[in-house]
């Protein structure tokens, strides 16, 4: 396939799947690019996704984390197949009210049965400034798709 | 202080802050029960949760956890003080659909300046029955009281 | 298969393996227990285990760990499979010199492809006094016997 | 300070730590290269460090992780501090023979009181190819200097 095509396939895929997200679409996220291998999400700030100070909650910062760099897995999936999250391991790297926060997933191996990824959560203040948020390594497995 | 007392003292502190959670309130998260050293929230199967294959989605799986150990943390934690979540690593064991999950979380160890925990969650089914749903492991960082 | 077959079968395999271990016999670890789903080593404390500090080395405790659950998931292997690691999380609790570290692996879930672990290593003290020194958390994939 | 005199500082508190080492001298390991937040260390091919099926240790493979990436953080802490690990998670990659492994620490983020780090360990074979053999994610904690 040429790289167009490829981006075309995992954009379709990530898509898709993007709009079965229940919780996702309910807290608000959005996606904003994904290519073979990558693929970046946003989650703006809202009283739907804080914890006790105020700020992101750490379950929401993880959930973006986590569906980031599974959609970068998913992208590279073969055909009639789909990834489910084996596990992952994320730090919190500093607290932020307002503006957006950003994750990008990237796929690191790519194996048959088992995809290693990462994230970086970087929070996007209102006025443009970018900060680091979290850092994610996390395992998939290639499984049937199921939907 | 006695055992009545420091029962007391992490119930009061707990619920003080879980009001305070947007994001788990928002979701239908219940503080289910906690004791100096443990706290069990639980969290209701709705579409405010769900992956794109309808189960709980890891994202809330992982908040639930993440919070359940973090209350853990704060029951044992000096007066003045709060903490927060510096990482955590999740292993999802299987996905559920409808029914309950619950989070129960444990120190393993609580140091001056950092705590770490686990946590176990089931999935608690319609009918009751219990099944293994993921195991998390957790650093939390003692840190001043913000609010 | 009783429960002593199980066992037995679970002491074979394991001891098969762990005498091809160059590095753990190397370091002078022991073998001391193995069951279905759980398995015991011991290592002792010398000059080949230590960082810069005289304590026991992280990559020593975290070696021992890593083995010790992963043995725990072999035992519960199908015939004709092994494991390898794919990813394992480990908390340090506290740094130790002399006596002995044990490491007690327990799987948490032995599905068809992957097995999910966890070990706790405790320093024994030359006097017979426990402390709890690791927890680790960690994903084995089943595959086929390479030798 | 200029950067100079920062990689100078950087390699002087890292070299003197390493001779220290007590496990990785004697697992022949070598401190390759060292600037302000990054370290690289090599651990050729031997049986002191091999596994079950005659391949590098994960043990070997996590120890050489760990202690590049501390050495990354080490660069940065402040004068009379040094760093001990909190915790770690690492992803397997794929298994090698021979050669050597090279793992390269990073500093994600390097706070008042913990660092964060992540680490890559790459597989060096005897005709030169480089191969990804592992990705670590590393939460260290500033401490006084203990000796």
């Amino acid at each position: 396939m040429t790289e167009d095509t490829l981006t075309q396939r995992a954009v379709d895929r990530v898509q898709a799947s993007f709009q079965r997200q229940g919780m996702m679409l309910h807290l608000g996220a959005r996606l904003l690019r994904v290519v073979a291998g990558e693929c970046e999400l946003a989650l703006p700030y809202s009283d739907k996704v804080t914890q006790q100070q105020g700020g992101f909650h750490g379950g929401a910062i993880g959930a973006l984390a986590d569906i980031a760099a599974g959609y970068a897995g998913l992208s590279l999936a073969p055909e009639g197949k789909e990834v489910t999250t084996v596990e992952y391991k994320i730090n919190f790297l500093a607290a932020f009210q307002s503006g957006e926060i950003h994750a990008i997933g990237r796929v690191v191996r790519a194996g048959r049965r088992l995809i290693v990824t990462t994230a970086e959560v970087n929070h996007v203040a209102p006025d443009g400034k970018i900060s680091a948020c979290a850092v994610m390594q996390q395992t998939l497995a290639v499984v049937d798709k199921a939907y």
